[in-house]
């Protein structure tokens, strides 16, 4: 059975969500509103798959060329990225430095994300855009202090994320990646959420990026550093996990920034992050206006 | 005249927003909430001042001893956090680096705050928590970047911040102090929002931070690094600044850390981070249940 997918997204200016089917969405704020304002509270209250299979049999409401794809969760309490989590990753940086004991971590603002098929923008204060794909889990049950053992218990959704990163304004600081990580509209978070039921979906899958059809990134989620059980356990030792949060877990090698020379995004490219399961999450490029 | 001030707070697990006077709180929420739910959306209409005068001559609604203070604004969407901005403090980190050239910055979540009052709380994972004295700039108007030249009509508010640091865990990983600065309850927001109404409030201040009443930090704002006519168009570069954000403007030198041997709170402690002009913002420390 294929798993359901569940996508926030505007028509005409006005936010729903809806579940997402072959043939284009049902829109389930116009039932479900009262209740779930939005896919967080949905989230919150353990019904994803609820609402998505009782959508299954209905008519699409809306066509997928008529609608606008926003960032699957709106206005998440936490958004944490896990910094540097594939092997070949920390030889990347070629500073010596043995493999680090924790995970290197920092916060995007939900601002500095758009949805599917919307382009990053290109910032007038850098021509160093560059594409990281990403595996994101969406975390559903609360807790802090939480266990390797049932971490996976706190997942309530799958989705990808391509975590565009302005290179030349994540050195700017003597620590820290902030700015460079939270450039307006300079990444993308979707296409949808695919409720997380079975370790299987996550265990051991293949995770890509292209650029205009060149693969340029490419592993596996078994090689991580930080598997998502210890991601989940560590972060929860310092900080309460809440529905909603979302944790960008680190991407493969092969940044464009990797080539020699770098190998930037410039307009009118077409990004593709893709994985096992979840679906591709699509982006071009535009220069900011 | 006394500036107004304005204060988020909650009485029997209610949340509310009222107008501090010297006897007590005038709950506005109970007025206004419909307009305004949240001292957030006060802020995004400009109407601080407004609220706070029409709330001069009333008679208080709540003791101070009836209300726990909690931050004043209520899930910003940004929260930034300035590392390193007062003078002599690139130089306690003794890695012979310059100055560096542009600020040092990090984010913290809301979860990261207890408001004034509360205690903070050392965690289970580490007996290095230590205080940081800020003052914070709260975010009126939006804007995208900002000239220096007009960044302070920006701001709709003045507050403190002890930016809690956990020590040992600001280090943990490769980049970034993301572990160390997000401890849930670790530090402190508050007491109230001062609205900003003239630059002479906030040009040369002193800003000072005791502990058990004994002076740990004392400087003044006039010698920031990176003044806040600087930091508001800086981080405007990157991105859209929005009503409600918080800007949390660096610590002065004489944080715990940096005695020999060093000075961590310990539960029973009573830090005070003041401000003239703003007030004072008190918290004791208890360790994690």
């Amino acid at each position: 059975m294929k798993l359901p997918r569940l996508a926030t997204y505007s028509v005409k200016g006005d936010v729903s969500f809806g579940a997402v089917l072959e043939g284009g969405i049902v829109d389930l704020s116009a039932r479900y509103a009262k209740d779930y304002p939005t896919l967080r509270e949905v989230i919150a209250a353990g019904k994803l798959v609820s609402l998505a299979e009782e959508a299954a049999g209905r008519t699409p409401d809306h066509a997928f060329d008529d609608i606008t794809w926003l960032p699957p969760v709106p206005a998440p309490e936490k958004i944490i990225c896990i910094g540097v989590n594939y092997p070949d990753r920390n030889a990347e940086y070629k500073d010596g430095q043995d493999a680090p004991k924790y995970p290197s971590m920092f916060m995007r603002s939900p601002r500095s994300f758009v949805g599917h098929d919307t382009p990053l923008v290109r910032p007038r204060a850098s021509a160093q855009l560059d594409y990281e794909g990403e595996i994101v889990l969406v975390i559903g049950k609360a807790g802090r202090h939480i266990p390797e053992s049932s971490a996976l218990d706190h997942i309530a959704a799958l989705t990808l994320c391509n975590e565009g990163s302005v290179r030349d304004w994540l050195r700017h600081a003597k620590f820290n990646v902030t700015q460079g990580k939270n450039f307006d509209s300079s990444g993308s978070l979707g296409p949808w959420l695919v409720p997380y039921v079975r370790e299987s979906q996550i265990a051991d899958i293949r995770l890509t990026t292209q650029v205009n059809g060149e693969l340029r990134q490419d592993d596996r989620t078994s090689r991580l550093m930080f598997p998502f059980r210890t991601l989940i356990n560590y972060i929860s030792a310092f900080a309460t996990l809440v529905p909603g949060d979302i944790i960008v877990t680190g991407t493969p090698t092969g940044a464009g920034a990797r080539f020699d020379p770098p190998r930037y995004l410039k307009p009118g490219d077409v990004v593709e992050v893709a994985a096992e399961g979840i679906g591709t999450l699509r982006n071009g490029v535009v220069d900011e206006a």
